[in-house]
């Protein structure tokens, strides 16, 4: 499902990554890349990297992107990406980050998203793995305009690697819940926030919306899981979601977790994660 | 216009800032701002701040952002964010800022994005004051879901200031353009490139949407127009949008300037924002 045209040409710049085909030997740096893990934050995925490098005893990677709007390290067949904020800017990792695999000739990949989110009816703190993602109007699928027309996409995850994921975060005795997961464009009226800057709602339709989206299965809010379900699928790659609820939305909508717990919170998705992917590389 | 519950909050955590409004006297930092500088990239925004504290003398603060998602710098009454790529993110940056702006009860604000874009009929180098923004659909508005429904905004900027900033520019002798500007919802797709990693249509769907967009008035294409305008009309804050074309989209999809033309195309914008700014100030 590749664009056919991208092997024809001679070079490629991959533009938010500062490489290109020509200026470093893809398949040599990528070729044995076998998971894909990104989340939002720069800082976070820096971090993960070098954890992950402790725990398992492969070397991490400096930075390999020459670009500002993302990071990129490596800890041998694992990569750790960050992809900012929103669907849009997740699109341009996604695309650029196939494109790099795609040329380095990288074979079995799974990607796996690593993130924060609000919980919905759950305990903060929760690890939802998610079954599918829903978007803005509560469908299983992304839209995209091109064209000046709407393009609707399905939003799949991979089944047996959520699965598999729940079974390794109950080993581990982490409280992972399997729930569907919103897919919100903004953090505060998309999510029915009532402290953001605008607010023509009330507390109640507030309520009677996370009590929908609580009885639709849905157990968390972010901002990225349609766009990342679409565009694995579609490239025919497994992929999972993990995110860790910082607060539960039915009970506030501020992140007001000590600097402690926020630090516990956010090292969970990662334990679950890389827990099954030391398993399956057998590290 | 703005939320009647944020002046009852006690305190108030504006989390991707990491900014509360107990721990930081929002009053005393920000009270003088009269403009807000934005655009994607986090690190010419520190650049562009470090500049303007040079031209102007005024001292340029450290990065007061206390997150990694977003850096804010100051030069007196002028603030320098960055917001990410795309809608969602943008979004983001612009409410915890109007909610920064309000607890700070500064006046009289302007807001302007300074950003890079591709440009459609038009000389790379080009610097194209938005006259008014289209999404995805052509339509001048921005889009929200909230509570399953969609919620149409109208995406309008201030005719009054665009004017002045393109006679600001020919006073510089920079390449100025007034024209639309297509806020596309990805970098590939949305934008018709053909050298993404997912590519379902032809050149000539391509070169017909672009003569499309050229009929109607579109001389660049960017991710965060729409919203932005939508965002800052609502709130009654005067605003436009200054972009640089990197590339003519009619000629190619690959931004393969120079260094040394980039850093020249970069700085327009900035040249024709900080003289507007400074004649406004007399400073």
């Amino acid at each position: 499902s590749a664009n056919s045209a991208l092997n024809l040409s001679q070079d490629d710049f991959l533009y938010h990554f500062g490489l290109s085909r020509t200026s470093v030997d893809l398949e040599k740096l990528f070729g044995d890349v076998k998971f894909v893990c990104c989340g939002g934050s720069p800082t976070r995925f820096e971090h993960y990297a070098k954890e992950f490098s402790k725990d398992s005893g492969l070397p991490v990677s400096e930075n390999l992107s020459r670009s500002d709007r993302f990071v990129i390290y490596k800890t041998g067949p694992v990569l750790w990406i960050n992809h900012g904020m929103g669907a849009p800017s997740l699109s341009i990792m996604m695309v650029e980050t196939l494109k790099l695999i795609h040329y380095a000739r990288a074979t079995d990949v799974t990607f796996i998203r690593l993130g924060t989110s609000g919980g919905v009816g759950v305990n903060p703190g929760s690890v939802v793995v998610t079954s599918g993602p829903v978007n803005g109007e509560l469908k299983e699928e992304h839209v995209q305009w091109i064209a000046g027309k709407k393009v609707i996409r399905e939003a799949r995850l991979d089944k047996r690697l959520q699965q598999d994921l729940l079974a390794m975060g109950e080993e581990l005795s982490l409280p992972v819940v399997s729930g569907k997961t919103l897919c919100a464009d903004d953090f505060y009226e998309g999510q029915m926030r009532l402290d953001g800057y605008f607010c023509d709602y009330s507390s109640s339709d507030k309520f009677a919306f996370l009590r929908e989206l609580h009885e639709m299965g849905v157990r968390n809010i972010e901002m990225e899981s349609t766009c990342f379900s679409s565009f694995t699928s579609r490239a025919g790659i497994p992929a999972a979601i993990v995110c860790v609820t910082l607060l539960n939305r039915m009970e506030g909508d501020q992140v007001t977790l000590t600097k402690e717990d926020y630090l516990d919170f956010e090292t969970r998705p990662f334990k679950l994660v890389t827990a099954f992917i030391r398993q399956q590389l057998s590290i």
